[in-house]
């Protein structure tokens, strides 16, 4: 993949203008999602189907914060950052349009090492990966250096008027579900935590992966965006309600159900846990990008779409003065589920 | 501006979900613009008209790079942020749909001092305030702690299918325009640069402004999008291509050139300089974010549009291989005009 451009960059260093036309020649694709106008002007020009909706999202990640340079492949940091972007749009039932990507990065980033491609070509070939995967074309963005390397990336979506899945309509008596697994993410950062703590040993370099720990890695380096279970969703309209699972399902949830106005009660033995996760990995950790979604309990659900496995965890209930929104229904009884995801400044 | 909101700030530090409530609170007023759906989802929902398509652009703003905290004032890091944004609109004759505002801050700047309210509700307030100027909702956008002050602007608009001002469509014996005047920006910058020289002496706060300077700097703290002139352009079908002026006239004159497949020859003697400002400054200095624009000759053009003169500053010509794309004519003849504005990982 790249493998031409990498070929360029073995030259060195590469000017704002030369990247801007690499990432150009590259996004060049053309695509029938509804961009008309790509890189290379003041603006993009999207069109939408008559009768659709426009969906925006943009996400930051950041060096430090949302990834490691000493931890994280370049390829599995742009994957992570575009995915972040479609998992927004999934949540909704949107299909994708178009991607942009503003970019700020250390000079040396952009700097090819002897016959190794520059970090950012590395990054690019992640991000796009994907992108051709979810036929998203890369229609535009910004590109700057700065101390820190930066990432933020936009999704334009489309999605039939008034069709799109949003967080506030679950009611009472309705049933929550997830897509996939959870806590695969999060226990894979930590078993990524504790390799490049015993491989790394202070060098500013990815640790090694060995091949049988990949598996247990990808939830976290390379999360898949759940485009189209969103999309069967919405286009079914079975989900009252939809986000995607990005700060935890104790936190996201806990959204879920201050814009819908209600309360849930989950039920801890129908989890689907991830293998190598634990519970509570599996009903806090961050960035698993599954959906969390309801329906009226007299609508069926599949058991899987488009080969996702779909679990009842459990359902929503009248929200009550004073009382946690969340609950956790384990052995014991019930008992508060509070949010233990991210929350920056806190 | 923002008092009510103010108040609230000297209570403390922001945590996120304090300040993505305050700026959903400060951003919820609605619009016939398009917005369907603002911040607090996954994604915001906006509806082009039927026959419109969307132009979508991002611009980065990075501190010590497009800004410095000791130097500008909140209010005028979030004008100028934003203006960056609509400028790009505007040169494609679009009218603002939305902005998006990704936001990396470090933690200080949303901790109030004492009666001082947060460097980020300062931001705001420029930013909202040229928000409404332009009758743009703030629909939303990331949140996250930083090292490094960043704000990446998403700025959506529409155009009528297929009109558009790009920056291909100039031709040979086209005529070449500006809005209003050039180097403002270059001139208010350096004299800045020499108040903070002179008032600063190290330390880590904007400088005070004299009164009778505010002029003198506007063009640089204030800069004005040409929304209104390039709505206009577009409406009544003149230009044939238009960029902003971002990196300065004679890069960005190499832009459209080398998008259009042609060559321009700029009249020194016409270029319509700024008060206080150099004939240097005019053609090299970024930021102005005037329009430039080319129409056929037989098009009538007026004087000004919405109160901005406009002017014509040279004329289209055949591009010649191994000929410099971009010429000044001057009393000396003619010379080439090197691109010599701002270029990243140079």
């Amino acid at each position: 993949m790249g493998s031409k451009k990498s070929t360029q960059a073995t030259a060195g260093r590469l000017g704002e203008l030369a990247l801007i036309r690499q990432i150009r020649s590259r996004a060049a694709h053309s695509s029938r999602s509804g961009l008309r106008l790509g890189i290379g002007d003041d603006c993009a020009l999207l069109a939408s189907r008559p009768g659709e909706e426009l969906a925006v999202t943009t996400d930051l990640s950041i060096a430090g914060r949302h990834f490691r340079l000493d931890w994280h492949a370049p390829e599995a940091v742009g994957h992570r950052a575009l995915a972040r972007g479609l998992s927004d749009l999934a949540a909704m039932g949107a299909r994708p349009v178009a991607a942009f990507l503003s970019l700020a990065l250390p000079r040396e980033l952009t700097t090819a090492k002897g016959r190794r491609p520059a970090w950012v070509e590395r990054f690019l070939d992640g991000l796009l990966a994907l992108a051709k995967a979810h036929q998203t074309p890369l229609a535009g963005g910004d590109l700057s250096e700065a101390p820190l390397a930066l990432a933020d990336i936009v999704l334009v979506g489309a999605v039939p008027k008034g069709k799109a899945m949003l967080r506030s309509g679950a009611r009472a008596g309705h049933l929550l579900y997830v897509t996939g697994m959870l806590g695969g993410a999060a226990a894979g950062l930590a078993r990524l935590s504790e390799l490049a703590g015993e491989t790394l040993a202070g060098r500013s370099k990815p640790p090694a992966i060995p091949k049988k720990l990949e598996v247990l890695l990808a939830p976290h380096l390379f999360p898949q965006p759940r485009i189209a279970q969103g999309l069967w969703l919405q286009r079914h309209g079975l989900a009252s309600a939809a986000l995607d699972l990005s700060d935890g399902l104790s936190t996201d949830l806990g959204h879920l159900c201050e814009e819908s106005g209600v309360a849930a009660e989950v039920d801890a033995e129908r989890i689907p846990t991830h293998p190598g996760a634990t519970l509570t990995e599996a009903l806090n950790g961050g960035e698993d990008y599954e959906l969390l979604f309801t329906a009226p309990a007299s609508k069926r659900m599949p058991r899987s779409i488009a080969g996702i496995a779909i679990t009842q965890i459990g359902r929503m209930v009248k929200g009550r003065a004073g009382q946690p929104a969340v609950t956790l229904l384990t052995d014991h009884g019930l008992e508060p589920l509070k949010p233990h995801g991210w929350e920056h400044f806190s």
